[in-house]
């Protein structure tokens, strides 16, 4: 019987640290302020948007939105992230992607100013992640991971992480995160050969394969901790994770769920992210 | 008895790669140009850009040097940097490092054009390696290990490829670029517990450890390649590698020597890459 690790526990904790330095903040003077530029209406980024308005609301930081219409030019778009850049009352911005495929989706990520960048997106965070330095800001999922490995207290050193998935929202990112962490890493893939066989070697199993449920019993041993990224909808309409939630738990030690897992601290770091934005600019 | 994968016939075959693109850039009219900038008189920086020149040299490449006195200021390092970045008539640049303790090595890298950094030292580079895009070079160390790779025809899809080593000039720019080459990778470091057995397991073995044969008979197993990135002096004065070789050989399937094997084919690369570098502005 696995323990669950529960996203809305660590995103407690996260939210007090938040609060705290919001307050600090207001002392300063500040008002930490979102950003969100969003085309178009797919249902998925008003979704993802609500919850990080209400989260914002929550924590004390304001939001402003940019919304516009799904056939804006790459002009107008460029326009307003110049905007967003220069508006000093924005700290950080949170850009929705994917973008409608008539946009330069690279051209629009490297015009955001890095110290804004609160996802990960440009050229100037990506440096950060691989270096291990502290420049722009992470992308939030792998990042949520790691607040949940450090919520519970799981000490990365020496153990062997095992990711799947190489994406650079992911399992890049989130490689050079755990070897930071001081994990002996490994990234698996598509071409992986027995990537069950690899998976039970780890100590700690983090799941971006972006698949409902193909990662199944044969990838999981006695006491792994198991980080399920995935977010999928299953043929009953409900949300499950790539992980087979109901083969993982009676064998590893400890598992998050979907939902309730990654996906409910993302927000809480996005806020984290536009939060420290702010503190970096005013040297706190 | 390992194969030895030798350093100079993969060199024979990139140097025949580059005279020919060094003809394409000569009836274009243009004259591939090193830039080379030497803080000091470290003997390490001297030896190697001495072959570094020879190799240009042999290519067709022309070289120009930047000397600057070990007690340079800053000022006039930034400013050197800014010559050669406006310099149209260099195409890749040089810089030895480490700096001199009381100069800013991070602001110097970052003052060089990326277009121009064919050692990968610039955030421009390192986004490249990272995401796995064409945007700057990589360093020429772990491009020196694929090239080998490369040459002696060992597809890396599927296998498991292990690096040890962390740094940000041979490890995980290593990792990266054998991820892109459907490896999957595991990367050690000195927090990894168990190594030889996790090396073991390894089908492509790059080892950065940056010691003397600290990579010795208990690491290896049946016919694994193994990549020897060290450069050490040992005892007796002699060049070796990170690997023990004499442990090595009776055991693996391929193996590069030291002297002659990583090393060796760096130079080349390098040029290569002030080449390529030169292509690109052409649009060739």
């Amino acid at each position: 019987m696995a323990q669950t690790l529960l996203g809305k526990e660590v995103t407690a904790a996260l939210n007090e640290r938040i609060k705290a330095d919001v307050e600090k903040l207001k002392v300063a003077g500040v008002n930490p302020t979102l950003g969100i530029i969003r085309v178009g209406e797919r249902g998925d980024d008003i979704s993802y948007e609500r919850g990080a308005m209400k989260r914002c609301d929550t924590l004390g930081v304001a939001v402003k939105q940019y919304l516009l219409p799904a056939d804006v030019t790459q002009e107008q778009l460029i326009a307003t992230i110049e905007e967003v850049n220069k508006d000093d009352s924005i700290h950080g911005v949170l850009m929705f992607r994917p973008l409608p495929k008539h946009l330069d989706e690279e051209a629009a990520c490297q015009a955001l100013d890095p110290e804004k960048d609160v996802d990960g997106i440009t050229d100037g965070s990506m440096v950060g992640v691989f270096t291990g330095q502290k420049k722009g800001f992470p992308p939030c999922t792998p990042q949520a991971c790691m607040e949940i490995l450090d919520h519970y207290g799981i000490d990365c050193t020496g153990k062997k992480a095992v990711v799947i998935g190489r994406s650079l929202v992911v399992g890049k990112p989130a490689a050079m995160m755990l070897i930071k962490k001081n994990a002996t890493v490994t990234v698996c893939h598509t071409k992986t050969v027995d990537m069950p066989a690899v998976c039970r070697e780890a100590d700690i199993l983090i799941v971006a394969a972006g698949r409902a449920g193909v990662v199944d019993k044969p990838y999981f041993a006695p006491g792994q901790v198991v980080i399920d990224v995935g977010i999928n909808v299953n043929a009953e309409g409900k949300l499950c994770g790539d992980v087979k939630f109901e083969d993982a738990e009676p064998i590893v030690g400890a598992i998050t769920p979907v939902p309730g897992g990654v996906g409910s601290v993302t927000t809480s770091v996005l806020v984290g992210h536009v939060v420290e934005a702010a503190m970096r600019r005013q040297g706190l």
